[in-house]
């Protein structure tokens, strides 16, 4: 009997997984076989020594393993006839099913019929990056933010965090903001939150429900446009000119929503006009609609002092205001500030509790010194020289090397510039963006930001992140790949390869009314 | 012609907001006069020294303010005229709105309708409080975390950080689950979160249409319940018992998703048996259903060794597992992880994303250190020690001080003790809880946990943050007030004020199937 048996255990399929001590291991190998049925209810689990004997480990080990199963009720030690699974264990049987699911709501069906997006997927193999979102910050930066970091951890509690966010941070927010960007704000106000996107994840549970529209810029931030369809909403585009958001064409009913960035178009640039700004809140009083500000990169201007932000004309209480330290501080930190109108503080307060419960406070404690001290303030403006330097140089380049290539948009603001071609199609753009990511330089076309394609292929070029020789040379790598596409295209060569890689305009989004 | 007008001016209603320069103020002021129809459009401003006088403030002062309104593009100067509102300006009339507004969502009445939550409303005022949620960490640890912390600050990237979470720490958490909680996954499969929090928004997010029936244990924790209820779930709750959830007793169809703490249920603390877990499991598989597991507090046992997840049970892929940092390092780190079943991570990795973009990258590789080192099984094990000698002082204090009154549930993992007494009625416990709170003392009955009242009254006792000192003083008070309530009875005082302080148990949620 003993012998039959024996054949029988070596025979036994018990893969260990690596995972920590060989008796766990050992134990949780039997588990899949019980589980799986291979071991069946009652059946006796072979002799400790014999197991240990076929996998080469100590009886030790062995016995460890069975006293982990019986732990967990799997099997039994039966006095004089050993171990057995425990009767009546009814285990069911296949593998692992990794079959791709239907979505499992409409939800996720929705974010799985967008592609991925631009700010996650950043090549890591580029010498010169000119992506936007990067900011310019410098190593002594970062020294002095992790002796902040450190002086907060021993100051603030452990206990759960206010929900609205630390009180310290958004006493000191209200002071910036009011002497800033003119927003006058009560610290009941001002909610810190994971960054402009839960910004508008909170906003979009606050107000809408699935169905409603939003009105977005037209071109406008990539991100933003894909939360608010994920979220259910149907999105209205309206197009920018030179005086910001066509406010004209925006239907007297129906949005709840409008998302803009008066500041600083995303990405055109182009400043809002006092004329429009006055126009956009008359109508979203008359329409019942709210408004969101999204303040982005106004801390930056070049010539002239900033303007206020929209927040500061609204005395119907329909701004809703959205600032973030992604830029100004750094991105991987995720914090950012929302001024609710009174009305919404309370229903706000329960969207980033049920959310979260709100931010992490040492970081909050951190910036709620820098910010009072006005440390702030002299970062922003050091980094601004910087940004200067490197915007001048960047465009003194661009019109010595390619004088006749390109326009650039005169944007006054922020980290990134617009650069039209003059003489590229949008089949030019698509090899361009493949040749340059050959020579390891990375540009990144500005239609995937539009609804309808700009008449002539344009670049949105960041430059935050790059010093002025990298910069340089980012620069004269472009002029050599538009040199390269116009020899090739002096040659006639067979039709130039098709890529995804430039991205294309959305499409069938924006609804006519 | 020029006294006519200073008359005027001198009922200029000038208001100063007093945040930040005059210049600024002073414009902010006059901003509003205008954009509240005070100035009409056309018409000038004081004279610049007419205004310096009658404000007491230098003329340099108001020069600076109209050239910010001129900024604004809200006035124009005129040569030879002095400064006007520009033409054309249509501006509105009344003050802000403060009145409150209907729910703008149904996620705003939704969670409207609830109140406060026992976390949010922490009284500052106790010497002792036995809530439950705060751990026990020590000076020291802080001092070392601190460390950790800045080194971190110096090491990490300060860019966006990875959606799903920094991978050293996926990496490291893989390890430890393996080690601790019998759950075998992939670093893929594993994402941080800010908290348990936000693990069962992203994953209602995922899974759930508004009106899906989600299945609680009775009792459970207030928290989940209202956040899976504010999400739109039908809740349905089914009774624990000493073998925990009584799985018999779900429908064979319709949940599309259930609640549980098998390792050791909230707030009752019983372990759930392996029949029921593997009975669980086959009710998931045959309804199609999702389990999350909430594994809170599970590496907190007093003997015996620890129980595997159900997770590790788990051959079909319907269990979702969570944890969190909030117990075992502290709460306002918020953080915790969430391990998915394949064929969900894409859609939780989108959830996420349209989220909050990823967890704060600092405090995750700082806790990937820690998590990989080892340093935090060792530091789990001082917290254990801990753990352990409170709870055994306040048992023993209990058993002496109250021998006859209460029942003390042998629970045998976490940071609570569950106390009924054998005395007192539902309106004896409300007293209780007023006298104890002016004695200083936090107590919390446990029915609000629960959706039928228990038979007897009890309390949640959470032990972690007190010394053995502070417990014995605590318990002290608890028997004097018991004693206290006890002679009032006797005396036959008029009846007994009634209070919402001790709370009422949830109505009118449970379904009947």
């Amino acid at each position: 009997m003993r012998t039959k048996r024996q054949t029988t255990y070596e025979d036994f399929p018990l893969t260990l997984d690596g995972h920590g001590g060989l008796p766990e291991q050992l134990a949780r190998a039997l588990k899949r076989m019980i589980l799986g049925g291979l071991l069946a209810a009652g059946a006796p689990l072979p002799p400790t020594r014999e197991l240990a004997r076929i996998q080469g480990v100590s009886r030790e080990t062995v016995v460890v393993a069975y006293e982990l199963l019986s732990a967990e009720q799997l099997v039994v030690a039966r006095q004089g006839s050993g171990t057995h699974v425990l009767e009546g264990l009814s285990a069911a049987a296949p593998a692992r099913s990794r079959a791709t699911v239907r979505p499992p709501s409409r939800f996720a069906a929705r974010a799985r019929s967008f592609g991925p997006s631009s700010i996650a997927a950043q090549p890591h193999d580029l010498r010169y990056n000119l992506h936007y979102g990067t900011p310019a910050q410098q190593g002594d930066f970062y020294r002095s933010w992790r002796r902040k970091l450190s002086a907060a951890a021993l100051q603030v509690g452990c206990g759960y965090p206010e929900v609205a966010g630390h009180a310290a941070l958004r006493e000191a927010l209200c002071d910036y903001l009011a002497r800033r960007r003119g927003v006058v704000a009560s610290p009941g106000q001002v909610f810190i939150v994971g960054g402009t996107q839960q910004a508008l994840t909170l906003l979009a549970r606050t107000l809408l429900e699935e169905g409603d529209t939003v009105v977005l810029e037209d071109p406008s931030y990539e991100l933003a446009l894909r939360s608010l369809t994920v979220h259910g909403a149907q999105i209205l585009t309206i197009p920018v000119d030179q005086q910001g958001l066509q406010v004209d064409q925006l239907p007297g009913r129906g949005p709840k929503l409008a998302l803009v960035t008066p500041s600083h178009q995303f990405p055109s640039g182009v400043t809002m006009s006092l004329e429009r700004r006055l126009a956009l809140l008359a109508w979203a009083r008359r329409a019942g609609a709210w408004i969101i500000e999204d303040d982005y990169d106004s801390e930056f201007r070049y010539h002239g002092s900033p303007i206020p932000a929209l927040r500061s004309l609204d005395l119907h209480d329909r701004v809703i205001y959205v600032g973030s330290f992604s830029k100004t501080m750094f991105p991987s930190m995720r914090l950012g500030y929302v001024v609710c109108p009174e009305p919404l503080c309370e229903d706000f307060t329960f969207a980033k509790k049920y959310d979260d419960l709100g931010c992490p406070t040492i970081e909050q404690a951190a910036l709620a010194t820098f910010v009072r001290s006005r440390q702030f303030e002299r970062h922003l403006g050091r980094q601004m020289r910087t940004l200067a330097e490197r915007r001048g140089v960047l465009i003194e380049e661009l019109r010595r090397l390619l004088p006749r290539e390109i326009l650039i948009e005169d944007t006054n603001a922020g980290m990134h510039l617009v650069v039209w071609f003059t003489r590229l199609s949008y089949a030019d753009i698509d090899t361009l963006v493949i040749a340059a990511r050959e020579k390891g330089l990375g540009i990144y076309p500005i239609h995937p930001s539009y609804t309808r394609r700009p008449p002539r292929p344009g670049l949105l070029m960041g430059f935050a992140s790059l010093g002025p020789q990298q910069l340089r040379h980012s620069v004269l790598l472009l002029a050599t790949c538009l040199r390269d596409l116009r020899s090739a295209g002096d040659q006639h060569l067979p039709a130039r390869r098709e890529s995804r890689a430039a991205g294309s305009p959305r499409s069938g989004r924006r609804r006519v009314n």
